[in-house]
């Protein structure tokens, strides 16, 4: 359970024939209401696939009542044939729904740049009666149906509200590669039964995305697919204090992404890069980031080496507030670096478990932040070199 | 020959024990004059090793005369005893040469951060004058004393004028990994016996190295320790035209940015990404910078696979000028994407190569730029997980 633990909500998820494993690849979540709400937020990339083109006028439009997404096809440059096809997807599963309209139909794609033929439209399009004919309340297979190389279900449930007056989130997320920052390439889609408007949904979505999916950047690579949904179904009967739900909304998406984090593709460290003692959130960020993208950090770290030179190397390349010779560098709590000189032996430093916590004492301030990376290896070259094979 | 072939040059190179393999880690080369020079570029990195931060003081106050080099470690981030360890060096060249001062003397180090201990000074110190001894004006053993996992020397040679009348430019250089912009990870020393000035040499250096060096980035890791220095002796007599040296400077400067690309550490391709049809120059190199560094782009092009869909990825990531929907995209001279869309089918297109030729051209204007990087390998991974130890 997942998109379907809020009450107020049906889905499903089935084979098209999208992927050549002939694995499920064609998901659908539908907000029943009573009181539907919805909020979005998508890839800052400007290479933008057909989905994207499409979900944002849906959401700036109205209120989304379903989300369609299919994996096995990325449906991004491919022409105006392309966004047609998106259309004409949105089109079938509001004429499956029965009582909404294409412009109601948030519509979501993953898998290679480039793919979307007629066959690909065939099949999705083709397919969405079968996949509305066996919605359900109870459903557990969405969460499969939108991954790609993924090799897990992804999913999250929080609650909120008082005893007798509960509200429930729930969601689910795929995300394995093109991991980084205006998203990190990644599905989500999150049910809430909670009673609010968009306007509240929109609020508590930035907000937790900004400090959850926005620093989690596994491999520096932006997606042109990333979108992140919200549906709000009300089926609570409870309006929470908007407080504690954008709290329990940001736990969720914390959760989901350190779920992604810890499934990239090839990864053998999940790397949480904490800056701290910045001049602001946003240079402590860009330290993080900074380091996060350093191949030479990366692959390091892959060889179990505490390498704080790279550290330092790539804090000096960001516009960041820091002296270089006063930052602090620590691995997995020994710190390697203090005052830019070397401090404690390397050899002290155990970097064989697969959680590796780095922390940056910059001396410039009381602002920090946490990016989450991965190490670079061999199997996410080998992945990576062969995937469109 | 490189830097002797001017004339009214000395070079060294011997081995002092830096490097645990026994070979040659110091090199000296000296301006015997009679007018002499000088100029340098140094890295863009805020984090800057103890000879860049000597370096740059004796190029404020005035005219160098010698540059001494060692591999084998990068004195970076080790402290006030680091820094002195930089002064001594200069000191001891100084002496051992009679009539310089310290502050007329180059220093600049590469090899692994946080190295620079007691052993380290002495052994550079205690080599100097053993190095002074055997300096020649037919040197050709200092291009080996500066390498670090270089796999061969790099020199080159350029000459320009008129019949008895001629000057010449001689180069080396070194770097393999951590190769990106603020000059691309690299020692670089190049002389000239053309009678020039140090503002002259400074103009024309910093039109080479901006189009040069500049705009190779093999690995995205900006360096602590890269210096490019530019000595003139003069001893050819010859003033030459200042575009005329300033074109054969970029010449020489191009030809070791192409030398240090194939050498580039674990790399199978030499990739030039050429960016057509930008507004401006800056947008190019920006487009071009993208996408060298895109990880899921560079692992591809390992893999033989012409994957246009994370070029564009890549391109949307920047702020240049261009329409996402009108971009075309060439591998090796096969167009694949065409106005957002695919074109010729991707068997059309031969990556076993190793000189890759990536062209994109954005439709937003009559500037371009080339960037030069190369792809992501099992070896690059390999050699950059176990560099310390």
């Amino acid at each position: 359970m997942s998109v379907t633990t809020p009450r107020g909500f049906r889905s499903a998820g089935i084979a098209v024939g999208l992927k050549s494993t002939g694995k499920p690849d064609l998901a659908l979540v539908v907000n029943d209401g009573p009181a539907r709400a919805s909020a979005a937020v998508f890839t800052g990339n400007r290479a933008q696939a057909n989905p994207i083109l499409w979900s944002r006028k849906v959401i700036a439009g109205g209120t989304a009542r379903a989300v369609v997404l299919n994996s096995g096809g990325a449906n991004c440059f491919t022409g105006d044939f392309g966004y047609e096809t998106t259309r004409l997807t949105a089109e079938a599963v509001a004429a499956a729904l029965g009582d909404a309209r294409a412009e109601e139909i948030l519509v979501c794609s993953t898998g290679l740049i480039g793919t979307g033929d007629q066959a690909f439209r065939d099949r999705i399009v083709g397919g969405v009666p079968t996949l509305a004919a066996v919605l359900a309340e109870d459903d557990a297979t969405a969460p499969a149906a939108i991954l790609t190389t993924d090799s897990v279900e992804k999913t999250a449930v929080r609650e909120g509200g008082d005893e007798g007056a509960r509200w429930t989130i729930g969601g689910m997320a795929k995300g394995a590669g093109m991991l980084a920052p205006g998203l990190a390439t990644m599905l989500v889609v999150i049910t809430t039964d909670a009673l609010l408007d968009d306007g509240a949904l929109d609020r508590a979505l930035r907000r937790a995305t900004r400090v959850s999916f926005d620093r989690l950047d596994s491999d520096g690579c932006m997606s042109t697919n990333d979108q992140v949904s919200l549906l709000a179904s009300g089926a609570s009967g409870v309006a929470p204090d908007e407080e504690e739900f954008a709290a329990a909304l940001a736990a969720l998406c914390d959760d989901l992404a350190s779920q992604l984090q810890a499934d990239a593709e090839g990864a053998s460290h999940d790397i949480d890069i904490e800056v701290r003692g910045a001049a602001t959130e946003e240079d402590a960020a860009e330290v993080g980031r900074s380091v996060a993208r350093n191949n030479l950090f990366k692959a390091a770290i892959f060889g179990n080496d505490p390498n704080w030179g790279r550290v330092l190397a790539a804090i000096g390349t960001t516009e960041a507030a820091f002296d270089p010779y006063r930052v602090d560098v620590s691995f997995n709590g020994v710190r390697l670096c203090h005052a830019g000189a070397p401090d404690r032996p390397v050899e002290e430093c155990d970097l064989t478990p697969r959680r590796t916590h780095v922390e940056i004492e910059l001396f410039a301030g009381d602002c920090s932040a946490t990016i989450r990376t991965n190490d670079l290896t061999h199997d996410y070259v080998h992945e990576n070199s062969a995937y469109s094979s």
